[in-house]
């Protein structure tokens, strides 16, 4: 366990930005994955988040970096989110860019912060297995280490990136950590299986834990540019220069992902370490995923989402959701996919559900941005 | 060929009925499968009907037995068709009523004319062909038969009822005229594809062409006050007396359909006569045939019906009916069949399009006739 001392600089950062493209028509600019109820529990994704780290971290210590668009939706949400933990994008520039700002920020305010960064948009019921992993996290952070959390897997899953896990790591108060020995893509059916029996892999969460000015540091050896801009607009954000620094540093900040900024660097230095999480836990990649949210691991089900769905069904299975007020009728369809909103109608299968993101690039291409 | 006096004194009778609940919820009671494009053509299946008879037996001597509420619309979809020429149903009473009652009404103004009955909602494109084959039926029923006109198959179909011809008839003006050993109800494949071998059997095509004396003659044979209520009503039709009789005569007619009222029993009394048609012939019965109407013989086909359809499809094949504004995304789904309505949507396959009524029926148990 953590001791008490780097707990109280834990600071939790909830970067609430992605469309969640495979998750269109539902999933919309206006409307991203992290503002909808996923899991039937009548909560949206970004206040499940907020509501698993509120108790670790304080309701005072959680920073949530979205776009200027979310501001209204964000806060109607997360009603305790204080006015200075609200960081606001005036346009997306990838994960780096918003959670090193959140870093640079933070510790600007309080060096020596330690910050967790946890996605808004992923499903975890297990609250106390999630709270134990963090809190050896927050050890590995305080001594040093930029520290991510690797899910146990269940399955060979193909939608999730994987965590080859190293040596064993000594680590006071992370009695699970290992050393990280590589990313790895979203594999095969076959190599995913191989991932499983072997142990040695872990899902990619994407949920990072160090000190802020350590992974600052991380970042300036690949990206010296990207954390001086960061640095920039650190220094002016609690001050009346914000609004000018912003305009002029954020458009020009480089789009990269975190994994490749800092992560995998990381990685190959031998300062990341990984806890192995042995709770539930799913990014919700896709229609197929809600399909098996739903499910409770029975096969031959249909889950059915929406408000007040009218669906009749005989003798289909899959996914719908109903975002409008019509009555859907499935006769005979396995596996399928539908996805019924006011504008916009998509039928699929849950082995397709990944392919929903080549529409959603269609449509763009065709300039039917309307419904995106 | 009949000789023009049979042709002279033949009418064609166009019982607009049935609502086609297999392409729910395309079809609905107040809009049936007769009011609507099947093929594409842009014209309704009641005006494609319409458009055959005519050159046959004159604007001037075609009749259409149709609901009260479908009255505007089919006057709309046929201009010239005249006043007297309109039987309007004041409740559904099934083909039995609705095909007597024009053979009364016609033969009390016209006696010895020949009615040739043609459902509103089949699709033929082969005009020449067809209209031989109603020469022929003409020359037959001029003769003193029932005759029907069976369509030579072209697959094993399932969908369909057949016809079983027995010995070769002796009738001028009808050379391919077969007496019927008997009717067949809709086969299994692999009856189907016995019957295809065989050659012996036609599909039943519902066209039923006699001279309308000897039609409910035969209908007196096994429904004798069903009958007499139908003669009742046609003595009283061109009076003042008409909406009285109906009122208090057409709830009590028997529903039947004619081919167990009429067509049965004169096969077994021999009185039956089969014309061969070699034309094209589709009585469209759910949304699998219109896929195949639509594909041109080709598989891994999508056919798209609609008024301005919206539709992205990915390596998708069936069927899709727009009859909504709303953009309609196919994503790997095969023989898939989607009606988007604006208060009803479909989602099944071809294969599954037979049991679409199961829907309907399943709506009307659970009081959603809203939709229906």
């Amino acid at each position: 366990m953590s001791d008490s001392s780097a707990l109280d600089r834990f600071y939790a950062v909830i970067p609430a930005g992605g469309i969640g493209s495979r998750l269109w028509p539902l999933s919309r600019a206006d409307a991203p994955k992290f503002l909808h109820d996923l899991t039937g529990t009548g909560k949206t994704l970004l206040r499940g988040t907020w509501d698993r780290l509120a108790p670790v971290s304080g309701a005072q210590r959680i920073m949530v970096v979205t776009g200027r668009a979310h501001r209204a939706a964000v806060e109607a949400q997360l009603p305790a989110l204080a006015d200075h933990n609200v960081v606001l994008e005036s346009e997306p520039r990838e994960s780096t860019a918003a959670i090193g700002l959140a870093a640079a920020i933070l510790e600007h305010r309080e060096p020596g912060v330690i910050i967790g960064s946890f996605a808004a948009d992923h499903v975890i019921s297990d609250t106390r297995g999630f709270t134990r992993s963090v809190l050896e996290a927050v050890a590995a952070a305080d001594a040093g280490y930029i520290a991510t959390i690797g899910i146990t897997p269940t399955e060979p899953a193909i939608g999730f990136g994987y965590i080859h896990c190293g040596g064993k790591l000594d680590i006071p108060g992370a009695p699970g950590a290992f050393a990280v020995d590589s990313f790895v893509e979203k594999p095969s059916y076959e190599v995913a299986q191989d991932y499983l029996a072997d142990g040695g892999y872990l899902w990619n969460g994407g949920m990072f834990i160090s000190r802020a000015d350590v992974l600052l540091a991380q970042l300036g050896e690949n990206e010296p540019e990207l954390l001086e801009g960061l640095q920039e607009l650190a220094a002016s954000w609690d001050t009346s220069r914000r609004g000018a620094t912003v305009d002029r540093v954020w458009p020009r900040l480089r789009k990269i992902a975190i994994d490749y900024s800092v992560a995998e660097p990381a990685a190959k230095a031998g300062r990341l370490a990984v806890v192995p999480g042995d709770f539930d836990w799913d990014d919700v990649g896709d229609f197929a995923a809600i399909g098996k949210l739903h499910s409770g691991g029975r096969s031959n089900n249909l889950a059915i989402l929406g408000e007040n769905p009218r669906v009749l069904s005989d003798a289909s299975t899959g996914v719908v959701v109903s975002h409008s007020k019509r009555l859907i009728s499935l006769v005979g369809v396995e596996d399928i996919v539908v996805v019924d909103t006011p504008d916009a109608l998509l039928v699929t299968t849950t082995q397709n559900a990944q392919r929903v993101k080549s529409v959603v690039d269609a449509l763009k291409l065709s300039g039917r941005g309307d419904v995106l």
